[in-house]
């Protein structure tokens, strides 16, 4: 799968499907497949630094955004059975029993095996997020650069 | 980016997908991609026009479902955070606060860069909308016309 | 359309989001493309069999989850106003207005035309799903196969 390609839209901020694509995303890299992950809106909430929050330079709804939305990975709801956390703890006993990496490993695998990382530079202006909120792989790129990257992929996939 | 070709299926209908997938569609055009976003189910939403709702010619059901769903694109709900429409008014004014664009804009944008506008014919035909709810540049088609388009295009998405 | 290939991955364990999956298949079928879908996370209980749930070699977690879950594809629940099932028994209604297929007719069909259903390995051992709950036609199959086939495809959508 050498000089293949795969470019995957991270829009939502769940957990569940940030496994999903984490996991396809460093199955391609195990097979030599180039990698980008373009993080939209929710989805940016996954590569957040949970120590990195900031509310300076923030209006007072970006602040009450900051505050509201998950920090990092492990904050992150399942897509549907969240039960207010009980269905995602649920989740993650059954990934342990399975000794399953968390999903805080599978992106700390993704950064060391090499995918690339944007930001969709038009949500973090709405959302008032920074740079600097995020993990330091992140490249902040607008919706053309994302769509030149993916038009010149094998396979793309919004999830 | 000219001779390159893009096909969305719009099946959600939430303001937030809608607002990716109308950007990804109208950057794509300024990029002289062609685009067609093929609208199902509740993608369809999106596209009605919210002054030419009829409840005529339907049965009970249609016309409880004509009622109980979105009028045109600025009634879509978020994805998530929605919180009975006060996550959506947040994010509303961070958006206005950053002189973004609305939905509305967007879409508007979408059918004078030639976006082309396909409703699936089994959606339309189940909910019992009629052609005439909808923006004057839907054509009809069914999922074979879909198919078509999407496997003459260069990238495919989900939403 | 002979000679073309599509790839879906099945991730939601929605009705809409199914149907909308196996009326693309189904269609791609009828044009004679070759069709997987690869079924994971929630994705995998609109291929359980209702008839055939287990709970012997399952942790208490599992059986939990076993019990909480769809078992098949009429109990799936609506992306969205599925209120607490109200909202889906009206699309009941009307598709069956338009005498239209249910679920379980298009799966039928699907099976039928020779769609080829993979499931999701990592996704069944977390959830202590086994084999044998589901429909015979699966194939349990890992990341890297999901993704060898996606690659071959010429179209590939994340539902």
């Amino acid at each position: 799968m050498e000089n293949k390609k795969i470019n995957l839209l991270m829009f939502s901020g769940e957990y569940d499907k940030a496994l999903a694509a984490l996991i396809i995303a460093n199955t391609a890299r195990e097979m030599e497949a180039e990698v980008t992950i373009f993080f939209a809106f929710w989805g940016l909430f996954l590569i957040r630094d949970p120590e990195k929050m900031t509310l300076e330079d923030k209006t007072t709804y970006e602040k009450m955004f900051s505050m509201m939305t998950p920090k990092g990975p492990e904050e992150l709801p399942l897509s549907k059975m969240n039960f207010s956390g009980l269905g995602k703890q649920m989740l993650l006993e059954m990934m342990e029993e399975d000794e399953a990496p968390k999903l805080i490993d599978f992106l700390n695998g993704a950064v060391k095996k090499g995918v690339r990382f944007y930001g969709c530079k038009l949500s973090m202006e709405i959302m008032g997020l920074k740079k600097e909120e995020f993990i330091p792989e992140l490249e902040v790129v607008d919706a053309k650069t994302y769509l030149q990257d993916a038009l010149a992929s094998d396979m793309q996939l919004f999830i």
